[in-house]
């Protein structure tokens, strides 16, 4: 069992999108557990982290499941991910990061990176297990 | 006016998806009109379209605006964009494209990739309006 921490600030408002998370969340469920912080400062006391951040490393999708299961390895199985409000991740945070990688180079809303990521990291899971839902969904 | 016909097979089955595609299309009301075509190769009788592929050139936000409004311009207001099913776009309407664009090197699914769209041709529209959504949202 895996454990993320996401730091976001910010409550999830609209529906869909809570909708979206409550998903890909009970499809992570007995493989990766979720768990969103609202204070992104605090990061700082959870040791290592990596931050999504648009001037970050593109990575393909098999690339970011490499990634997140070399993370998992070094990490203890945990990783915490900042990602950010509405102004992205604070200066500070990003320069303390051991990684920032950048999921596009559009500008997206912090409340839809959170679903992007959700299936990103759904997605890596898969792509580790060899099921067909990369490519096939 | 604007109009925007969108080339994407298959139903959108994910409650939380159809909210959010309900939740843009209200968004751009009187402003952009959304048409979905579910047969790709129908993009061929309709003249000139663009395609959104994993291979294709990568575009920030305000240049996804500036790419869209110079298209509506050349396109008598009128823009036709093939995203594809779960396998992407055609290799034959790919080829055929005026031009592709990528929104990330990521893979997404299909489904996903119709709310980040309508969500980005928002965007789009907000930052030629110089609205405050862009980086405020």
């Amino acid at each position: 069992m895996f454990k993320i921490k996401i730091f976001s600030p910010g409550k999830t408002k609209e529906p869909w999108l809570r909708d979206a998370l409550a998903e890909y969340e009970k499809r992570l469920r007995g493989e990766v557990s979720i768990e969103w912080m609202v204070n992104c400062e605090r990061v700082q006391k959870e040791g290592a982290y990596i931050c999504l951040d648009v001037e970050g490393e593109d990575l393909t999708s098999p690339e970011f499941s490499k990634f997140l299961y070399k993370k998992f390895e070094r990490g203890g199985s945990r990783l915490n991910i900042v990602i950010g409000g509405p102004e992205g991740v604070p200066e500070e945070l990003r320069k303390n990061a051991t990684e920032c990688i950048s999921f596009s180079k559009l500008t997206f809303t912090h409340q839809m990176i959170r679903v992007i990521l959700l299936e990103q990291i759904y997605r890596a899971v898969q792509i580790e297990k060899g099921s067909g839902y990369h490519r096939a969904d």
